[in-house]
């Protein structure tokens, strides 16, 4: 029969088993992590209505959608994960209590140009907390401790949480009558990190068509660094002169006066004026997180607060804050880095049963034992040869081999073997249960990233 | 503006938040469960190639198939978790240790006709046994107890495991020589359940053209019935009288043998020689499972044995044995049928912590402690009326309140209350983690369903 080749599609990930475990685990930490902040957990569809998914429409996004028909419907796959929330907070907007904090994470759908690192296919991890009109600080406030805390348990400690505000930028450009500028002058700032601040001075005044002196105030403004004390201090200078820079000032020391009851350490919390996080869509906080010996991998979890949601679906007005994570990307920047720990265990189970007599009931008896008891177990049950039976343990590095032969039967024991360091120990069903459990569980108490 | 209405296509489930969170326990049970039994998790890609998805081409399945395309590529959905391991193992072939257990949950799609019950997004969660060249018969003794053991622990103990041999059944057929109708045979008994005998007995002479004793011969066998040892000696007597029968027999033995040492009840188990599953694809073990007091659900967990997984991807035989439920069918009907506990937690936090003054620090504090001791906190940071604030608690049924004054502050205490017993008591912190995560713990002990 003629084959087809069994090929994946470029810019989707498919991972083998071992990688797989360590992607579930992320997952893992961060449903854990989005739910001890009590945000609930919501799936919406992959497919929507194309005319729901595009309802704003226009956009560099659109070239990129995977848009067809199926019979009469015009279709689409989701391209994140914050148009589907809309969607939903608008199609349920009776049945919900506000504020209305979801956690969401999925798949989503974007036909880039394939390319090294660079997905089609790809989870995001968000969170939202949506108001029904109106929307505390204090939810903006949060945000740093929910991204502190998830980093953490994911087992990274050299990172920065990057806060700035909008209506502090806004405010500013305003002071200095360079509203008209603000968009052209953001994106320009955007490039500091990578070109420099004199390079910077040089496009403000050619493209953006700023007079020197403005273009220096600019560069002073975006070059306000030190402690939250000492940046707010600086910040304060400015007070008086523009209502919406005032009020943006006000939640800016919001942000940072709660951070210590939040438990964010000073030291993974930065003011950053020169965050924006594009145009329109924000208007309060805005967030990026930077690991700090790998700033090449660019912001890892970012976000802000907005304030409409939903305006292409209803009139009500859904103000919100929300970050996050491409965990697709970041899991394969992790990888590359080397930054995944090989330390948890990845073996599709803890124990393999190898059974050593023709009749295997005490064997299987033995794996029911130390399944009923939690542990991962597979009962070995090819007829091989031993060597062969312990290759396959080892291939698949499962940590614990549990051999059952005539002696064992015989004694009611199992003979336990740690495969790492190969000690073997005789111990009954629920000795060995105890045994394995402890060890797996010791061995797998580190983090998912090893810096 | 004009509003886009924020509508979500008919046949695509979109759960609200409560019943959002029934789904995810019943799927943390099943991870948890297949996880137990040695099954790593699989992810594959929801789209894929439409030449590697369709390989097998034609059936129904065709119609029902998202296929688009983007660029140069012919795509399409994938419609099972079958295809997409077929085309990973084959890929994969040589990075993979065998036999290769995999499970993976994840959304499917068939554009089929809408109708109430039908979804064409669903999820489905399957289980595979994968080997490389063989497979061992205990592979597929072990199924029944996967199976137990899931739907155990989901808290259904009124289900039978109904197993069969396709081995059995084509033996059989031959030794009547009635091979050349085994389809419409097993077509026609298939409908035992719903039309009797009597009328299966005539479809058989009037549409499948049998003589009347052989359709006499057909329905003895298939009302063979009792318990595992007496359908065993019933089935004994026709040992002898075709070699593929007596195979299919001897494994039938060896799944019977293995159930107790498996952890499986006679009670929830039984051997019925009218299950089937489809023509072409099984070929040893079958399997379905009924939940005995819902029989017009169908069955819940289906699968067998295949001996070639992946013919059309490499010349390499794959036998294998997997079991597969329709997870997003499964969910709707146990809630249309009221099967779903209430009795579990399903607000987005387990404490509602409520600031009764303007200082935020203390009240803010209190659910930093509260988070890192695991337990699912929300801070209640709207400006409302106290009244406002315990109906936000009330509305999302979150079980603990923790009220934060003057008082708690100077004592330095918490004031925690139950919301279902109304009972309020002063607390530390620490103290007030245990005792709302003691209490959470036992709400949260009981199973997802409730028979």
């Amino acid at each position: 029969m003629a084959k087809v080749s069994p090929r994946t599609l470029s810019g989707f990930m498919e991972l083998l088993p071992d990688s797989q475990m360590k992607m579930e685990r992320m997952m893992e930490v961060l449903r854990q992590s989005y739910g001890v902040y009590g945000f609930t957990p919501l799936d919406t569809p992959i497919i929507e209505s194309a005319e729901v998914l595009l309802a704003k429409g226009g956009g560099e996004t659109e070239k990129q959608i995977y848009r067809f028909s199926k019979g009469d419907s015009d279709l689409a796959l989701r391209f994140d994960l914050t148009v589907p929330l809309a969607k939903y907070v608008a199609a349920h907007y009776g049945e919900l209590t506000f504020p209305f904090r979801r956690y969401q994470i999925g798949k989503v759908y974007r036909g880039e140009r394939a390319q090294r690192g660079r997905f089609r296919e790809f989870y995001q991890a968000d969170i939202d907390v949506i108001g029904d009109g109106k929307l505390d600080i204090i939810n903006e406030a949060e945000i740093p401790a929910i991204i502190y805390s998830t980093f953490t348990k994911l087992g990274i400690s050299k990172f920065k949480i990057k806060v700035n505000n909008r209506k502090l930028l806004n405010g500013f450009y305003t002071m200095n009558g360079m509203d008209s500028k603000a968009g052209d002058i953001m994106r320009t700032v955007d490039k500091l990190d990578k070109i420099g601040s004199e390079k910077v001075r040089q496009l403000l005044i050619d493209d953006v068509k700023m007079l020197p002196c403005k273009a220096e105030n600019v560069l002073d403004f975006m070059a306000i660094k030190g402690s939250n004390a000492e940046v707010i201090a600086a910040l304060e200078r400015f007070r008086g002169m523009d209502a919406t820079f005032d009020t943006g000032l006000d939640e800016l020391k919001t942000v940072a006066r709660y951070l210590a009851d939040f438990g964010v350490p000073e030291e993974n919390f930065a003011i950053d004026l020169t965050i924006a996080r594009g145009l329109d869509y924000y208007t309060g906080t805005v967030y990026e997180t930077e690991m700090t010996e790998h700033p090449e991998i660019g912001s890892v979890c970012s976000g802000g607060r907005y304030d409409n949601l939903a305006e292409y679906y209803t009139d009500k007005q859904l103000p919100g804050v929300g970050i996050s994570i491409g965990l697709t990307r970041l899991f394969y920047v992790l990888g590359e880095q080397g930054l995944l720990s090989d330390e948890l265990i990845t073996a599709p189970c803890d124990a393999l049963v190898i059974p050593m007599t023709e009749d295997l009931g005490y064997a299987i008896s033995a794996a029911t034992a130390l399944r009923q008891a939690g542990v991962r177990t597979q009962l070995y049950s090819e007829k091989k040869k031993f060597k062969a039976k312990m290759s396959y343990a080892d291939k698949l590095s499962i940590p614990f081999v549990v051999l059952v032969g005539e002696d064992e039967i015989k004694e009611g024991l199992l003979s336990v073997k740690d495969m790492a360091s190969g000690e073997q120990v005789k111990l009954s069903p629920v000795q060995a249960a105890e045994h394995i459990a402890a060890a797996v569980a010791e061995r797998n108490s580190g983090a998912v990233i090893k810096e």
